[in-house]
């Protein structure tokens, strides 16, 4: 299939600014989104021209596959400013592989990396003034790709639609969150979409995570539905164990997401001499070690909540509380990351990409 | 929470049909909708008023959850029109039971009973002309919830579309089929949503589906997760196995779909004095009655496809091809699953419902 020239986008200027009824103070997140979005439409084989346009409300056939068959994917990325006003994107290279991998996985057409590249700069210099400096503050920037085909046969569509839009964000999660481990539900199959950032695996996740809410636990550490005796990922956030000082992770798999904040932890822990294994985490291992002493931490990772430091998780009907740490890896690990992030610290991997 | 008066709906109808227009000889299935379509929207706890309007594009915030977490269900049905012209639902209870049990395993609201079956008449009886007798001929129904508040947390929506959408069908598929079994891919997980009709469990199979059809197969037969020893469903029908006389079929489950005309062809076949087996089913039991000859026929079942005779299947590089069968289960059940449908037979299940 070919491509338009080139990227170039058609731009049409939104005629006055929402940013001033917002308090950005007081953000909640994902409600409330910034005056432009990137819109571009595949249709007959190929992508077309690439738009920019106000952020509106679209019309949708209700036969449209999205609403019947979920097919769709997203990504979530996030801008930051520095102090000199520069714009900085974090490994964008690689949303731009990961949602084609997920998009791919889905039946759906890859999207172009300079489309999508020059796409987000673009987005992002027009709404710069929604991105705020300071440690913390950011840019949320939610791709996604929406099956579009008005006609309800459960097959691939053959068109569809490429958006970005981004919302002004503060940290995702606030304070330590209480973890249930799942001994019932479950949230991807061997073979099945779990690696994939498809728009069905997180609906999947609402009534078990719901569940665990009236017990008093804010999120689920889903094991894998086969024997539910392994932990794997927390459905929006990758997860770290600290057993005494190693660092023990998941390995990523066709069930667990490979996540972009996991991989640079990876590597944060290996620059700072941390020794880091991946490999499977047996739910017995981590509440001996609870018993013992030597769990000293449970993080997750993940481009909206940074890092999340856990606090308490329960499994069995036992509980198992987590001593506080003063010099924890959590506060470490999101310390040098967000330093990279905004441009405080050096960059020694080239993670930050600039948007000029 | 309570709902308003009744379920009276609020009516605008199309100024004109485009019925006209509309070649019943050549439907492809799901592609052309009638002139009228059912909506009611959930907001603040609460059902609105219901409304039929003319089918028409409806507008979305790009925001809605729906395209971002998959939080939607859907329900498959159908209506005949028998040769006195009386229109009939088949056992839509069951539909309205599946559609809330679909709901509350991905964390939205049911939708109340006389909402639905009212909805569902009062706009049956407006697009009437749409039905054409003749067995063979129905009217596929539609019925789907979407989640549409417009922001992009990861949790359950406030808001909500309850949404009809009718389109003149054929049956679905045409000829034998020649399926692959499943032995990398999945479709549903332990714990999972495998037994709900979640828009996510369809795209989901879209990519090895179409592997497959690479393969000369038009449908895969989803086995277990765990071990792939076992055969479920197809992922639109469930599958049933003839073993000499006896009719073999996977027992419901969190990973398979309860449907309705699975659960009517074993009650046909008890009405039929044949043998049913609800069981796990291996693929080495297949394989072996394949091999010695005892397997007489496969079919799938379903509101989509009615019953699909399967002629070959592949597992593990191996081909098996079904010797066609005169007298053959999946012919039987058709005929008398349709003549209850249409009205030409006795409904001794009291099967069937009358739009009046």
């Amino acid at each position: 299939m070919t491509n338009p020239s080139n990227s170039e986008i058609d731009i049409v200027k939104s005629s006055k600014s929402k940013i001033k009824d917002v308090d950005f103070n007081n953000l909640v997140f994902g409600r409330i989104f910034t005056d432009h979005m990137f819109v571009c439409d595949f249709i007959d084989g190929v992508w077309q021209q690439p738009k920019i346009m106000p952020y509106q409300a679209m019309s949708f056939e209700p036969s449209a596959r999205v609403f019947h068959y979920g097919q769709a994917v997203f990504e979530g990325m996030k801008a930051y400013k520095d102090e000199n006003g520069k714009i900085w994107l974090f490994r964008p290279d690689e949303n731009h592989k990961r949602i084609n991998k997920s998009a791919a996985r889905l039946a759906m057409p890859e999207f172009p990396r300079d489309y999508f590249l020059n796409g987000l700069e673009t987005l992002l210099k027009m709404d710069k003034e929604w991105i705020k400096s300071g440690i913390g503050n950011s840019l949320y920037i939610r791709p996604f790709v929406i099956a579009t085909e008005p006609a309800i046969s459960a097959s691939p569509a053959n068109s569809y639609r490429f958006i970005i839009i981004c919302s002004p964000a503060k940290a995702y999660y606030s304070g330590k969150v209480r973890v249930l481990f799942a001994e019932k539900y479950s949230r991807s199959a061997n073979g099945g979409v779990g690696f994939a950032k498809a728009a069905g695996n997180y609906a999947a996740q609402f009534y078990p995570t719901a569940l665990a809410q009236e017990k008093g636990y804010q999120q689920i550490i889903w094991t894998d539905a086969s024997s539910h005796e392994f932990l794997e990922e927390a459905g929006t956030m990758n997860i770290f164990f600290r057993i005494n000082d190693s660092l023990v992770t998941a390995p990523i798999s066709d069930r667990i997401l490979d996540g972009i904040t996991r991989k640079s932890i990876i590597q944060l822990a290996e620059d700072n001499g941390i020794t880091v294994e991946v490999k499977r985490v047996p739910v017995t291992e981590i509440k001996e070690a609870a018993r013992n002493g030597s769990l000293k931490e449970i993080f997750g990772a993940g481009t909206a909540a940074v890092i999340s430091p856990i606090s308490a998780f329960e499994h069995a009907e036992e509980v198992f509380e987590i001593p506080d740490n003063e010099d924890s890896y959590a506060s470490l690990f999101k310390k040098q990351l967000l330093e990279i992030q905004h441009n405080v610290s050096q960059d020694k991997h080239h993670w930050r990409h600039e948007v000029k």
